[in-house]
């Protein structure tokens, strides 16, 4: 028993972004189901870029459970900041300390920033990540036809930020002919053109987008009938799935298109700015 | 508006271990404080290896709210397991289902595995790691004197696990003396020589054992008096830092010497295979 022996060296492994330790901020993003998000992946390679001792962990809440239990992750004391996707963009809204002017228009939110005090304030970024999905593909919306479908939370985020980009027009449809008609009505107050309707004819477009969840199920089919679409018009899908029964109608017909990755990317910086979870807090 | 352009690629860094993404179960490692806990490492690097999709990261509940809160992370759906860390190895014990043999004599708990119902097992391989640590600097306990200070939950456990290994005998300190009086009660009724002792004397030991937290904070001193250790008797130190008083004088001494990390690194594979997260759940 003379020899000394160093203690046991754990073996790291090679990774190129930061080991998770005790001392790294979890970031959750809050779903059900959660198995489709593509955010993990985009933001744990944004914090390895910027060097943020900070991981996104995906944590599914059962829906039913979801007002009950909510509260009790938002204590956690290592947790950095929150992502919230469907079904909570809304309900969440309650347990929340304060949220910004687009939330408060919208009714939504789908970040959540720590307050000094522990309490969290919310933001929604889905309008900059269509507007980022759009300018991927090359499409800038100032001027634009728009036919929204999908008028909740993602779908009225989307938008106040088309409105705001200076889009020509606005059609909006939603199986809930109230809540289009009431978003239709916001952004026409707001002094865009805007109307609700009962079918988009996608033909008349320049730029179509789809902000319903139709199109995350493989068995689902299309969100609109796409037999005027041709390849003058941009086709931009958030639903976060490697293809769509949509995107895959606009590769066929020659259409510059985009999905919910290309928008999940395009919010990422923008949240993590939000979040303030850089070097100095970490 | 003519060119078909692919979706946005996310870039994926190229880790030797998989990304994070939605379908990746979560394994919490749950304490306070947490940011020296060293299983993350550990266990990822583990996951890895072993191709599971699964990763751990640390929660820190505030003791004032874990048990209102604890029970709500237990209902996260995609939650693959918990390990559990102090101060919670006891408190957690009402929120579970059942609990090992092991587990009910210690009376404490740090490992939860998920049942079919969604209810939570739990185990502990405090033990099994202490008996893993000892090996990796080729202690063998069978016959040994070995001196334990601590008999809370991890010590406990070590005892039990020491008793289990054959060892010659055991003395045990706390600064709660009827904690150290019933641990080496209930250890001498199973076999093994034990009693509580009000001090150490390390050089009359083989292997001294440290499993009380003195230690964890850097301005801690020494667990022990270490006037008469010598480079004859074997330390190991739980604490999971660096190095602490007592490694940093057993080191000067030239004793065989592990601490924390090797303790964590001999739970790993015994922990991930009791929490049955394999490829066929994964």
């Amino acid at each position: 028993m003379n020899t000394p022996v160093d203690s046991h060296d754990i073996t790291k492994p090679s990774a190129s972004r930061p080991d998770i330790t005790g001392e790294t901020r979890i970031v959750a993003i809050v779903g059900d189901p959660i198995r489709q998000v593509k955010s993990p992946v985009s933001f744990n390679a944004e914090f390895a870029r910027r060097g943020i001792d900070a991981v996104m962990v995906p944590f599914q809440f059962p829906s039913a459970s979801f007002d009950a239990d909510m509260p009790a992750l938002m204590r956690l004391a290592n947790l950095g900041g929150i992502v919230v996707t469907m079904p909570f963009k809304t309900r969440i809204m309650p347990m929340l300390a304060g949220f910004s002017a687009a939330a408060r228009s919208v009714g939504a939110v789908n970040a959540l920033r720590r307050l000094p005090t522990g309490d969290w304030f919310g933001d929604i970024f889905d309008g900059v990540g269509l507007i980022g999905a759009a300018r991927s593909i090359g499409i800038e919306p100032a001027g634009l036809r728009v036919g929204l479908i999908g008028a909740g939370g993602a779908g009225s985020a989307i938008a106040f930020a088309l409105a705001g980009a200076g889009i020509r027009s606005l059609a909006i449809v939603d199986q809930d002919a109230a809540r289009a008609r009431d978003v239709a009505r916001r952004i026409g107050d707001a002094g865009t053109t805007a109307q609700a309707v009962a079918a988009l004819v996608p033909g008349d477009l320049d730029l179509l987008v789809n902000a319903s969840p139709v199109g995350m199920s493989p068995s689902d089919g299309l969100p609109v009938d796409v037999a005027s679409l041709h390849a003058g018009v941009a086709v931009v899908d958030i639903v976060t799935r490697p293809t769509t029964p949509l995107l895959d109608a606009a590769r066929r017909l020659g259409c510059r298109h985009a999905g919910g990755a290309a928008m999940v990317a395009a919010q990422t910086s923008a949240i993590i700015d939000f979040l303030q979870i850089g070097s100095d807090r970490a």
